[in-house]
């Protein structure tokens, strides 16, 4: 850091905050659900916490870092896992979180500031017009939509519309660049390719514009099987269901349910595997005619058959899923990990037998099923009995020759990740709009490695630009 | 006819018709896009149009044609291709129209009374709360929800929710059954495939509750392309898009978007098959960057770029697709007929290609993409240049030895048609709700053959209802 007094002076108005304390919490993230990242990352902290409140601040952040050459990595709650937002080289963390203002809403669209909270943003939608976003994670309630664009992928609402890597799941960015005078751009179209799931390394989000669906009070269900691959056969057949309306949809290995959901455990035996469904409450008596069909399926849940006694102080199910359902297991058992897998269709059962046959209670089955490439298939996030980094790699290793990619979240760069693809026109944009190479630095192997081959075979989430047909 | 005079005087009071000519007009459907159906049906009509104006009155008329030993066949708009609504055996046309009332609208949710028009009943929901029917025929504009759901299959919309056939896209039905003492059934869950799709065999549907999408103001947009074939792996590709919300995909082979789309011909070259795409307005950047891909995709029309004068006349897309592309067809050449097709998944595009070879010119090739069992494959309806009904015959067997099952249009029966599977569970309903086997008589070939073997191996579009996994 060369001058932080002199950048001070230049922010000046601007509200900021240089407490070393204080400055660490924000320099974080859920990294710490690796162990692996946890060791490598644990000592990251920014220099400087600075919170604009609008966009004009924001540029002047930038012009001011970009004369003292000081990196800016751009922020919103933190609710990454991956070190997204963790500034590798010190410098600015940029909070975002101040902008959180829901612009405009129409029908089937919102546009907010990239620290609007996805919660508070839908409870406006919803009030003003009965709609919701498309897709969140399972940290709705804390989750910014700028974070959720930069660094997230899909979740809940995936089992419906596909994920963030899809056209049509962000209608608009606005980022800034981060260049002696820094523009603003609007990209749409494929152009939001450029900075979605990018870390803010290649332009900071400060608005988007994203796809509405109708809000409706979603029911939640368990259904819990004997067998995790009959609950598994189950959930397929159930997201193969053109007519009946899922937000989410996903599948749990026992002993999980029990040992992790600590305020369902009632409902549950330990050799539970269950299924989590939000319904839509004028699809619930054509979700139950499908249950019915299963013998083996027992409906032990149904949130809106439920007492107010039973529902009282139960989290609703999205808080059981995707990454919820990682961070309940580590409140229970902190020495747990868990890898992201994709089992592709059509063999995705297949895949989660053999995979299951495999590693048995050491690496529990957590599946969440989503539409991909115009397929119902499913995502793992399957817990890991962490013993070493070795057998870690192994179990990746495995995964990869069974057929199941790994999207690694033991890796924090774009492309170790697995998620972002880099290629000629991304690193283009990058050159274009960060020439100094201030944003995030550290994250993007392709700006650090001019020899980093892209041309690599590998499946990646969010695939590289140059695509004709 | 046994006493027309005496069932007259038992339903004083309810509007009735019995001038022949009127009679006529209304026992009659679309059937006459068969030459096959129009030797067969021509002749076809009732004794007595009966226009009930409340669920009372329906019953009313059942009750005296119960007494009187009369067949019953409901009707909607008449807007069903096979004959379904014909009084094969005379008696009362039992015309639905005047009960069209919407009944109840709520989020997600719409009860309307069977004879409402499609088009009515999204004027009201649109109004009210932004919403609209999931799906709906070519015929909108003039077809019953009543009769869409007795006669019908899905249409637009389908790309999205799939058919009637699917757990949910029919949330409720209530009919009226055919006893000396009629009874109101309110059928839910898995039982309303009894009355789906069943021509009123069963039951007199007289409200129906079904679920609503958003509505927004749909974009039109025709995209041409040199090769029927490449048109099809467009739509195939576009419609596995999960984030790009369409309302209707179909593919239309040269030379028949030029020669029977008469007012979108200047937009069109006579060798150029076409795309018609419904696409969400905030979907539109999406749907381009996604066309660009495709270098011999050409967009020849997109209602929100086009001047008023171009819209000038135009109709909607939706009225070029499903079975008014055959009407537009035979409004410029009468000699001509169709087809349905399933192209199953995931070999749509070979099966396409393979009748494509096959038939040339002789079967135009007309393809409608659609949800089905969770995937994206189309269904066709190709135009058939008629010469008999011989070779007619031979183009369903060839098509069928290729592995596309017909759904034979040619057919006034239920189970010839191929649409709808009886068996053991849907006869004993109709036993109770028509025990007599007054309603709609002669279209369910195992009411009228106690022989009937319900087991062969078949492609129905309704499977029969003893299901279990």
């Amino acid at each position: 850091m060369t001058d932080l007094a002199a950048l001070k002076r230049d922010l000046d108005g601007i509200p900021m905050e240089d407490n070393p304390v204080l400055v660490k919490q924000k320099s974080r993230d859920f990294f710490w659900y690796s162990p692996v990242l946890k060791r490598r990352l644990d000592h990251v902290t920014g220099d400087l916490v600075v919170s604009p409140r609008d966009r004009d601040e924001v540029i002047r952040v930038v012009r001011a870092c970009f004369a003292h050459g000081v990196p800016i990595t751009p922020r919103g709650a933190g609710t990454g896992n991956y070190g997204q937002a963790m500034p590798l080289s010190g410098g600015v963390v940029l909070n975002l979180a101040e902008m959180n203002k829901v612009v405009e809403i129409r029908p089937g669209v919102v546009v907010a500031e990239a620290g609007a909270i996805m919660e508070k943003i839908d409870q406006e939608t919803r009030a003003q017009s009965g709609q919701e976003l498309r897709l969140h994670p399972s940290t709705y309630r804390t989750a910014t939509i700028g974070g959720f664009v930069a660094g997230g992928s899909g979740g809940i609402g995936s089992i419906r519309w596909g994920g963030l890597r899809d056209l049509g799941n962000v209608i608009r960015v606005e980022v800034v660049t981060c260049e002696a005078e820094p523009r603003v751009l609007q990209l749409t179209g494929a152009d939001v390719a450029k900075v979605v799931h990018a870390y803010g390394t290649n332009g900071i989000v400060t608005a988007v514009e994203m796809p509405l669906a109708p809000a409706y009070d979603w029911v939640d269900a368990v259904v819990a099987f004997d067998d995790f691959l009959a609950a598994a056969a189950f959930a397929d057949a159930l997201g193969n269901q053109d007519g009946i309306l899922l937000k989410n949809l996903a599948v749990i290995a026992a002993p999980l349910p029990y040992d992790y959901f600590l305020r369902h455990r009632r409902f549950l035996r330990r050799d539970q595997s269950t299924v989590l469904v939000m319904v839509a409450p004028f699809a619930v008596e054509a979700f139950a005619a499908f249950t019915r069909r299963f013998k083996a399926a027992d409906v032990v849940y149904r949130s809106d058959l439920a007492t107010e006694e039973e529902r009282k102080g139960l989290p609703p199910v999205y808080e059981l899923a995707w990454n919820h359902t990682t961070l309940r297991g580590l409140r229970v058992d902190p020495s747990i990990t868990y890898l992201q897998v994709l089992y592709p269709f059509p063999h995705q059962l297949e895949r989660v037998a053999a995979v299951t046959k495999l590693f048995g209670d050491e690496v529990p089955g957590h599946l969440e099923f989503v539409r991909f490439d115009g397929k119902i298939t499913c995502f793992g996030l399957p817990v890991v009995r962490y013993t070493s980094e070795e057998r870690l790699e192994e179990i990746m290793r495995l995964h990869d020759a069974e057929g199941c990619p790994i999207f690694n979240p033991h890796r924090y760069t774009l492309e170790e990740g697995g998620m972002k693809q880099t290629d000629a026109v991304q690193l283009a944009f990058k050159r274009e709009a960060d020439p100094n190479g201030l944003l995030n630095p550290g994250k993007m192997i392709a700006w650090e490695d001019p020899d980093y081959d892209f041309g690599a075979e590998k499946l990646y989430l969010f695939p590289g630009l140059e695509r004709t047909e």
